[in-house]
């Protein structure tokens, strides 16, 4: 779906406009899915890659509220959305939703989910929303604009400086995810990182913008699950590619740091890694 | 310091007293804790069995605050602490508290730490609360009264019926706290269970008694990361014992279960795993 021309910048009224939508996308998810959070449901199995893969009435429900919204208000735009697929855009921008990012943990009563919303100008993500509803968090990011900012306390969060990994607070969601030679790359930096976080999806995505998590490494990402968190990341001074450097938009395999030495260190020790 | 006599259960009414100093202890922890959560903070090594083991000042504050409250107002009851030792009862019945379970979680600016507060009637203990301040949740349990609740909603909480490890949703803090043979029979129930997830320290413990997880398996616990889980789960409907189905007040290998009768089958699975 990228466009194969360069948009121009978006101006920053209509940059804001587009933002303070994005909540009003989370705000819907979050009337979706609460009511059913901690509550007994039916819970299906997609078979996802990493076995076992739940989706929920509360996942479509809160994505179906999304798209009904973005199409009232932005007929021309596509749409990218895990669980009802693609509508092409007819303009070039487009929303990417993961409406539970983290339906393992939404199943099992824990508050690290979230919401994911991004809006894509056609070629890259510019704002992107992780939104923790039962927490009461909205994190949102506006690319280039250096607006990053956490809804709870209206706080303006960034990445901090962390220049090695033997001081370096690292996560990932778990190791079922990885190949076995990417497990076997993680399980390395795990082994001289101080403190290792699994299980947290998204979650450690906007904690490592808010400063408290200094390196994410993921693989297996789908688009939905990473482009509402580059204008996060980037947003909030940190920097997020592809185990080989690229741009992470399409997903795969995703280092995200928040600090430059460091992503550039990870790098190095991540690019050689057999891809599959 | 178990007491050699059995003490007859406590009146309603002193229970119900206690259970509101054990609350106030919970809010005197939250006012020294949440300052430092998110926030820039020195953080020193303790050298524990699990590798790095952080301790802060937020821990050490949280402790005295919380001690200093209790020599005022039973200065005749025991104090263990995991910062600042024992202090021997004078009359049988003892606090035993952990200011923050989960430092790395703490450190890491994740909000899955807890603030755990137990009270001992010198025979076992029988008031638990588990506090997470920055969600703003304080679960409370009371042995053999049934009265378990979460103070966010004021809801009952209970444990759901799961019976087959193959339903399961199975939660462990992090495979480095087990020996080989330990971490083996772990995995071994991580291939059955559909959902497992890693990281949550004693809050995963707080959702097994709410209802959406159905089993925690841990080893190496002292008795201040167990004892106000004890009451919580009890008197939630699970069950808690060691491996080998003993009083789980001391720590060690802890099974705890929302169903009775799969409790009974890990047991059975994990009553044999070689102890060190």
């Amino acid at each position: 779906m990228t466009s194969p021309h360069t948009s121009p910048p978006l101006p920053a009224d209509r940059l804001e406009e587009l933002a303070e939508f994005a909540q009003t996308l989370a705000h819907a998810a979050a009337k979706a899915t609460l009511p059913y959070f901690r509550q007994p449901m039916a819970v299906e199995d997609k078979e996802g890659k990493a076995g076992f893969d739940p989706v929920t009435i509360a996942d479509r429900n809160a994505e179906q509220a999304m798209r009904t919204l973005i199409e009232e208000h932005y007929p021309d735009h596509g749409i990218i959305g895990e669980e009802f697929g693609t509508k092409p855009s007819r303009s070039g921008p487009y929303w990417v939703l993961d409406p539970i990012d983290g339906t393992r943990a939404f199943v099992a009563g824990l508050p690290s989910w979230g919401t994911l919303i991004a809006f894509n100008d056609g070629t890259r993500p510019v704002i992107g929303v992780v939104a923790q509803p039962y927490i009461g968090e909205v994190f949102l990011g506006i690319n280039g604009s250096g607006i990053c900012r956490s809804s709870l306390n209206g706080q303006i969060i960034k990445t901090r400086p962390c220049a090695a990994l033997g001081r370096a607070t690292l996560s990932t969601t778990g190791l079922n995810f990885f190949t076995d030679p990417e497990r076997e790359a993680f399980l390395a930096l795990e082994k001289e990182a101080p403190i290792t976080r699994y299980g947290f999806d998204c979650y450690a995505y906007a904690i490592l913008a808010t400063g408290t998590i200094d390196l994410v490494v993921e693989a297996g990402l789908e688009p939905y699950d990473i482009q509402a968190l580059i204008p996060l990341i980037e947003g909030a001074g940190g920097h997020i590619t592809t185990w080989r450097g690229g741009d992470a938009q399409q997903g795969g395999r995703v280092i995200a740091a928040g600090d430059s030495t460091l992503h550039a260190q990870i790098l190095e020790r991540l690019r050689s890694v057999e891809q599959k």
